[in-house]
């Protein structure tokens, strides 16, 4: 039994894995979690992919990283501190054993939230078994590559939008300073 | 101390609510929840506006009812159980004590990824301590008005994301059945 707040409270975005697999009996448990996200429309948006093949994870590294260099390319001056450490990232899934990317159907408006939120619920569950993760953004160019997205085998009329990677945490993770936010009241 | 796994999977959107007020110090416990989520970029991209003054809840609930309706009025064929139940409410907040909407940073790219997770930690962190929840996506077209944001005071530069309701549920609240989603391996 883990308490809710102190999962919420110290989750962290894991960046360095041991080779430690996640059981398919623990990836089954976090997918299970993500379904109980709530959703915008009449209908669940959302489809798994879990990819364990190395060759696979690989490729999706190489490709993810070449499209983001470009994206980022023109406006380096502006971010040059992500900029250089994408540059310098061997592989943008930190060696994680597990990628679970979450597809959301391109007919339901509400997809990006529902998906978010399923993410969300898949990455305290995790926290919870002791299970680090983290959202790969950078993956995003290779996911939104059709030629990719066919070798995979996605579902048609689905859009990658949240891959997350899930392992054993490697050494102290530490999380960026929380400030406090803005919050202004209507009485 | 609430289980996690249990919390997520019992969570329901609740629609029928008491008149008892959620306190401040709930209140500010859940916008301390919400800053744990993960962020996509350098800083956090989000800011809180906590409304329970009641006219103008009503203000929203009236203006988000009428821009939906008309953005559903020329499909209301393809989705008419959604048309007639918008058209049946009588306040899309359900008679909620308190409206908090999460605004997103408009130049941070992963603003509806950030603040939907922030909102899940949100409605998962209520739900541990009796407290109901909704996302109301009906409100958004009274968000997306300028002339309203200008009212309500909003911070320039961001934009409303999650329209979320609180409060104490009134009878028993059914969770729609999850089905079992598509799941694809690749070993």
């Amino acid at each position: 039994m883990k308490d809710i707040v102190e999962t919420i409270r110290t989750r962290r975005s894991v960046r360095e894995y041991t080779d430690e697999p996640v059981s398919d009996d623990d990836i089954k448990f976090l997918i299970d979690c993500a379904r109980y996200a709530p959703f915008g429309s009449m209908q669940q948006p959302w489809s798994f992919l879990v990819i364990t093949n190395k060759e696979i994870m690989h490729m999706l590294s190489e490709s993810g990283k070449k499209g983001m260099i470009s994206i980022l390319e023109p406006i380096k001056n502006i971010s040059k501190q992500s900029y250089d450490y994408l540059v310098s990232l061997k592989d943008i899934f930190y060696n994680a054993p597990v990628l679970i990317i979450i597809f959301g159907n391109k007919n339901v408006l509400s997809s990006v939230i529902d998906c978010s939120m399923a993410a969300q619920n898949m990455m305290l569950a995790a926290h919870s078994r002791g299970i680090g993760s983290c959202w790969i953004g950078n993956a995003m160019p290779a996911l939104m590559d059709e030629k990719i997205l066919k070798e995979l085998g996605a579902l048609a009329g689905y859009k990658a939008i949240a891959p997350l990677i899930f392992g054993y945490p490697k050494g102290k993770t530490i999380m960026p300073e929380r400030i406090e936010p803005e919050v202004k009241w209507l009485r």
